[in-house]
């Protein structure tokens, strides 16, 4: 790393902060980065025992559009993040999963050239239903099952918006 | 979409900014989203004619630590994503490419919990040597070729650290 000369914190918000340093690099060259710091996410390919996959559809303001997700949610304070995954599964979507049925698929980061945002991404297997229970401010429209072949398709045809749930799937796919 | 009550741009920054909105939804109930308005960014999956793909070492301050990445890099005002494509691919790596050597594999967006980011992901074939001229506050490192068949390992193995050099990677191959 280059040496960090200052910081300064010039946005604090709810969902993220914005942090500016400025860094001297091995030249003597002063540089500075803004940066978004949010906390880790975690997100679930869960997969029934008809190999369908579970979407929601999501109202996402920051692209202005309903979109097809994978469930997902922020990794709350003292949370791990496999918990935060079948916490955000069972709140979204209702379906219900046993610790033991899920597994870590890997962990990525979203945009690191601004943000620090991390990703966890894991699989369930043998979900059942159960209650859904949103968030208050949530725009979850609602959840969609396709087959897992259909939702390959769709990634090859660049139908899947999202770069998360590309990954999801595309790595899924090819360990299986 | 929901009812845009009321915005603020509480934070404007050289490399992004944050707009903060408030909406009502079909109940009447005022919510806000933080958002981070970026422009778009393009990267390259650029493989030579022995099938290595060509990644950069680029420091990250966002994550405080350098990574192997696919060369990429923002779109400029006025220019489309295929052209920034072979930009970036020329200034960070001195590679060189026809426009026709080109093709497009897919768009994501990379995060839009809290960000419009889109990303433009291109694969880059017939690739040949020239000079590099780096951005002046870039941080690159220096040039990795790695052989296909190995990138895809370290898919698997969750060594690629990044969101967009999976998707690039595992459409690529899911879809040759």
């Amino acid at each position: 790393m280059n040496k960090l000369v200052s910081e300064e914190f010039p946005f604090h918000g709810r969902r993220f902060d914005v942090v500016k340093r400025t860094y001297e690099n091995s030249d003597g060259k002063l540089y500075s980065r803004e940066i978004v710091k949010t906390p880790s996410a975690s997100i679930v390919l869960a997969i029934d025992e008809e190999d369908n996959v579970i979407f929601v559809e999501q109202l996402r303001e920051a692209i202005e559009k309903n979109t097809l997700e994978l469930p997902a949610g922020l990794v709350e304070e003292n949370e791990d993040p496999k918990s935060a995954a079948i916490r955000e599964l069972r709140e979204e979507t209702g379906y219900v999963v046993k610790d033991s049925d899920v597994t870590f698929l890997t962990s990525v980061y979203t945009s690191c050239g601004f943000t620090d945002e991390k990703i966890y991404i894991y699989v369930a297997k043998n979900i059942t239903r159960g209650e859904t229970s949103f968030d208050e401010d949530e725009n979850i429209e609602k959840i969609i099952k396709i087959p897992f072949s259909k939702v390959l398709e769709m990634a090859k045809n660049s139908e899947l918006e999202q770069a998360n749930q590309n990954v999801a799937i595309l790595l899924y796919n090819l360990k299986k």
